[in-house]
């Protein structure tokens, strides 16, 4: 059987390594095309294992496929993987950290953590009403007594947010305080995100249909020259729940796992993330609270006003705020800039890339 | 180390039948106080093992304590079983299914349901801002980065809803179509239903602290004499939910299972069903928009608003809904007759208890 939408997804990945960790993920990566963004110095060789079939961009080739739009892609931090998204032709993006690993279910099996993806994002999202045995499409699983038939159809699903066993995505707070925590507790479920509720969207192992949510997985400004890093994933995932509960797009969590294999230093961390634990007491709220009108009937229109509202709202806060609603509209334009139909850059981007493997 | 709460916390069984189910459950409920309802003929004799602590309420019973209000208890229905909720004179409840029977966990351990409910509602919930990894107060978990520190005292826990092994809580159409369809899938997480998001709340496994939500915990008219039946676990979701939501209590679903032992007639309960099936329909949409003024700041408060809003909106779908909205008016009136601080009528409750086990 070939891999499943072989032609059609391609896997970001943002490194400052070589790529090692690929040889594990082979038997299950090998078929399809990555985009490697390569982070920090430009003029250092990122070394890839032998028969992948990448393309891969540093910060010159950043520069200058987006030119001034690059002030848009940031620097320094793995939020710089959103450009991946932007020069991806296809449908369906997933991007790993190059510190996860293959991890094995209870029976002891490798978990094939991009076709479980894939099963996500083929099969609808229920965010209308709560499913208490979690994914109603699943084999042996099913809407529960109570649940409306009119809503038995689901709607598209925009993300899929996978989870991470042993090292746990916790902030640098909670990384002090429990530096030996691991999780180790395999939950054997998906489910829909409900409508309304916000969720902390982490981008170690993320999958998402570009076509229906592309545009609004921006990561942010983040890392070099800005006041805060860590919140790249943050950013875009309460971004892009406003943006799909609005267009009546579904969100889903939990399987597949993947190895998280190393924590970071949390003393670096919360250097970059002591803004951070302020801002988000005002902006969630600030999201919770975020409209979007009728005239809003695309990602892209969704995120233009979701910039407006952050320069208006979250800029008497910060003036980081008012740049980072700068920097939403200049990558909105650098993503129709590089997709619109037979643009001219769009293709360029294609022949652009440094080095292309296979 | 003695039973945790062994004198706040009652278990409600509704039965038409003998309790030998009450065998398998000796470990781990005979330390607690049974309130056993007993439906149909309240001339047959149920026969209660030997040992256990109850009282039992025939229809009788019932008639006797509440007066005119009896009104308001389903007969020949699971229903009745709110008449236990309303008589306990404890803080906590604990309902379960007479064909309900101890599940196993992955090891092959007999699940102590009641302790994890138990410990579910002495835990906080977090219904404003989902959690990744699931219940953050458990052993081995936290709040992930990007979870606000203000949210992680989290609101207390008003409701505990266990999911069931085996046969799963399917409606009749279900049923009929997935005849053989088991649930096998062993989910090893406890999460808060987000504020904002209804869900299918099943009678079957459910524990709740009956001074938080006790009031809103009616099943409403279901069975003998009544169009529709099976909706009673049901519609106390719903209101459960919207009131929960509206004074900042949390609903917890997921673990413990229970092992479900026999599917009901799917025929039976099409018939049962029929006409909810349409209504729900409508009643999904009324229970998203139903609004809550500030002055509704007691659960009774509460109920008594949803009821003038189901008579106003409901009542126009069928004349059921009318009735609906004044039983749920007596059953206000029923409870604080019952528990009001030193009542006569609440002394005499005590006193009236058909049989009193041990």
């Amino acid at each position: 059987m070939a891999p499943l939408l072989k032609d059609e997804l391609d896997i970001v990945i943002p490194t400052i390594r070589n790529l090692e960790f690929l040889e594990m993920w082979r038997p299950f990566f090998e078929p399809y095309h990555l985009i490697i963004v390569q982070d920090g110095d430009p003029t250092r060789t990122v070394m890839v294992p032998e028969g992948f079939d990448y393309e891969l961009y540093n910060r010159n080739d950043i520069n200058r496929i987006l030119g001034p739009k690059a002030s848009c892609i940031s620097f320094k931090d793995s939020a710089c993987r959103c450009f991946g998204y932007m020069v991806s032709k296809k449908k369906y993006v997933y991007t790993i950290d190059d510190d996860c690993f293959v991890a094995k279910d209870p029976t002891g099996k490798d978990i094939d953590a991009l076709a479980k993806h894939i099963q996500n994002l083929l099969c609808p999202s229920t965010p209308l009403f709560f499913n208490t045995l979690y994914d109603p499409y699943q084999e042996g699983a099913d809407f529960v007594r109570g649940y409306p038939f009119s809503l038995r159809e689901g709607v598209p699903t925009a993300v899929s947010h996978g989870l991470w066993l042993n090292i746990p995505d916790y902030d640098a707070p909670t990384q002090l305080v429990k530096p030996r925590e691991r999780n180790g507790r395999y939950v054997d479920a998906v489910m829909t995100i409900p409508k309304g509720s916000l969720f902390p969207m982490c981008g170690m192992n993320l999958a998402f249909d570009r076509e229906l949510i592309g545009p609004a997985m921006y990561f942010g400004l983040m890392g070099d020259g800005q006041p805060i890093g860590r919140y790249d994933d943050m950013w875009a995932g309460w971004c892009v729940k406003v943006i799909c509960d609005h267009l009546g797009l579904g969100v889903k969590t939990g399987l597949p796992y993947i190895w998280h294999s190393k924590a970071s230093n949390p003393f670096v961390n919360l250097k970059k993330e002591y803004k951070g634990i302020f801002w988000q007491e005002d902006i969630i709220p600030f999201f919770q609270a975020a409209k979007l009108t009728k005239e809003c009937d695309t990602v892209q229109k969704c995120y233009i006003s979701l910039s407006q509202q952050v320069r208006e709202k979250l800029g008497k806060i910060d003036p980081y705020f008012t740049k980072l609603a700068d920097a939403m509209v200049t990558w909105i334009e650098a993503w129709d800039m590089l997709n619109s139909k037979d643009s001219k850059d769009s293709k360029e981007a294609d022949a652009n890339g440094k080095l292309k493997g296979k």
